[in-house]
């Protein structure tokens, strides 16, 4: 018997047909003694559907406002959703965010999780009714609804686990799993049974978004136990005690684990692949002190989120190449920005590339292991990938390259590293979200 | 300067360009210096679309958690025309039910409401901000979200016009007033200026829906001058001071009225039809104590409002035939529960006619004049129109008859009490409610 806190995406709310298997999965948790809430986001689409009303009725809208159209995607699916497990003989309630309540704070459409007061939520549970909690929402300190941002309904279920000192989060979404890599690129690439919650933020950060990068963030904090994995599997609910996913750990579980199944840590845990990065080069920048910050303190005033950064050696002496990257969707103003300030900076001209994909070797091992950055950097030479820029971390080494090398890159990676499972090619199931 | 509340439909609600026609509305009696309060119904046909949800769900659904998901359709409405009337410059900001609260009590999904703790919302409209109120919602003492059944809005616009005495609640619909009769019949009909709590009472019981019942009972329980006017007269608002639709006031405000305006009050106030009853005959019941007793106690318990009852004199000493009019909706159940208990009740066999139409005359002035029903059986009698039932309260006189006959019936009576107007025929607006 164990308390567990169940999370199911859009995808698997859309429509009551689905909510009915989303039910069955509940179900069998229950049946199997647990006791269960279950966090739910609002149907797919539907989200987007209450943001253009919103859009449509005041193109610069109040938040707070906005938070009451929207939280009504989640309430809708929760209620629906209770109803599903009563028809289905199971004791089960709603509570809405302003109910138990879910306390946040900061900004509205993008509130941050505080306080939950979960006291009758824990009883409600102890006497066996499932909860049905609608993500995404809480309430402010002045008494309204918020909202959490897109995606906020990861961040809720693993609040709620916290609160309610769940043994276990499972997060249930389109993909059965954190992979090796992504499967659509490498037909071998292995599910992690576990994954410890740095290397997760690593790969989330890098494009492998399995996971809202908040709520791991918050479940590394508060220690809670993730697992994702797929409610497209069939009608039937894995066993309590078997782990179909992939567990997210600490560092300390990990190597605990590594020791009982005896097994080694591999040095690379997965390899990530980001296109959503674009290239900037300011050539013949003066190579004189505070010649640097001039160009990446305005970027960072406008909310630009600048990435890899590399100074060449100059090829004229007192000049320098500088070379980094910043979101696709922002390059036009970073490039507009960097014009206006063009006399100022002193750089000769920009250069820009929106073809590029940054490629993201992650592991825990590194800390330990040396000569990973150099085995990447030979893998592509030896292929005729050339690197246009690098970046690390304590458990991270990223390379910017040609787009159109990208699942090239990612293959060779995956094999140099020993990643490449000896079992038969993955099959894709579902939408692996990008 | 005065304090009103306004109520717009699911009709008027129905997408951002509505909710825009609307917020003008809104804005134009504000900008004359009035404090506003808007109740709103949920988008025309997003409340079925909620309540099939919760059918596919579970046919037998938990009333707390239909009220859940059905209530979020006035959530989305009123932060959308909060949005809106931002968006126009206003102050505006959304009370939801829970949030004032409006407390309610007894069944959920058809809950009564009970005290509304207004002095938030009172004092935000104070300091000139519109409130804007998800109609047909509130918070029951368990803490949780109600419903007020359908066309809830309406009593919910009564309730907090009450709650914050207000001067006047206006209730737009599409239609703009209270006609002597169904004006797609009577192309002479007139709009009412005034109309009595107890008129619209009768009137609505008899088929002219502009109000719903229970919200006309509240306004008269708690003295709130109601208006009736249509949300669709064009982009401009009426003057505060100019009363286009139709008010619904007290007996002594009425006479206040006529009065002042020096008119003199008509016997009739208007004529309605109504063709959802059902004609029931058994024939040659025993005439003996207790017989009738034995047809209408399992009708009640069965819940089937039985409304015209005739008891003819027996043909047959000791025998007698029973007539009484039920809904036709109800009709098949209850012939079922009568055949049953045929041989306890002792009649010989039931005869039913669906085919039949309820016309009544309703108004104040028959309390002091007589000779009205009189008048009535003459008309439809002169014109051949058979009478095949009678019922009377004190301000109004119904009749079954044949439902072919139903127009010519009204159109009969609304010559015969005066009613028809001089002025060029009605133009329908809208689709007039039945």
């Amino acid at each position: 018997m164990a308390r567990i806190v169940m999370k199911f995406g859009g995808t698997s709310m859309a429509g009551t047909e689905r909510i009915r298997r989303v039910a069955n999965l509940v179900r069998a948790q229950a049946a199997n003694g647990n006791e269960v809430a279950v966090v739910v986001s609002a149907m797919a689409g539907e989200t987007d559907r209450l943001v253009n009303f919103c859009r449509e009725a005041n193109p610069l809208y109040d938040p707070a406002e906005y938070d009451v159209v929207v939280s009504s995607g989640e309430q809708v699916t929760s209620g629906l959703l209770a109803l599903t497990l009563q028809a289905m003989g199971c004791k089960a309630r709603s509570w809405l965010g302003w109910q138990l309540p879910v306390k946040t704070f900061s900004a509205h459409a993008n509130a941050r999780v505080g306080e939950i007061y979960a006291e009758r939520l824990v009883e409600s549970m102890q006497g066996g009714e499932i909860a049905v909690i609608p993500g995404f929402q809480g309430l402010s300190e002045e008494d309204r609804i918020t909202t959490m941002g897109r995606g906020g309904s990861d961040t809720s279920a693993v609040a709620i686990a916290a609160a309610v000192e769940a043994d276990r989060c499972d997060i249930y979404t389109d993909v059965d799993g954190v992979y090796t890599t992504d499967p659509r690129i490498v037909a071998r690439a292995r599910k992690l049974k576990y994954v410890t919650f740095e290397e997760m933020l690593e790969l989330a950060s890098v494009g492998a978004k399995v996971l809202q990068t908040r709520s791991v963030s918050l479940a590394m904090k508060r220690n809670v136990r993730l697992q994702v994995l797929s409610s497209f599997v069939g009608e039937g609910a894995p066993a309590a005690d078997t782990l179909p996913g992939t567990m997210i750990v600490s560092e300390a579980e990990m190597d605990e684990i590594m020791e009982k199944e005896n097994m080694e840590r591999q040095t690379v845990t997965g390899i990530a692949h980001d296109k959503n990065e674009a290239r900037v080069v300011l050539t013949r920048v003066p190579d004189r002190p505070g010649a640097v910050a001039e160009i990446f303190t305005p970027l960072g005033e406008a909310g630009i989120n600048v990435d890899m950064i590399i100074q060449n050696v100059g090829r004229d002496k007192g000049e320098t190449d500088v070379t980094f990257t910043v979101p696709k969707a922002e390059l036009a103003r970073a490039q507009a920005l960097l014009e206006d300030r063009k006399d100022k900076i002193g750089f000769n001209r920009i250069i820009t590339d929106a073809k590029v994909a940054k490629i993201s070797v992650v592991g825990m091992g590194m800390k330990s292991h040396t000569g990973v950055a150099a085995l990447m950097f030979k893998a592509l030479a030896d292929r005729g990938i050339n690197v246009q820029a690098i970046s690390t971390s304590e458990i991270k080494v990223s390379v910017l390259i040609d787009e159109d090398e990208t699942e090239l890159a990612v293959r060779v990676l995956h094999t140099a590293y020993g990643l490449d499972s000896d079992d038969a090619p993955v099959e894709v199931q579902g939408e692996v979200k990008a």
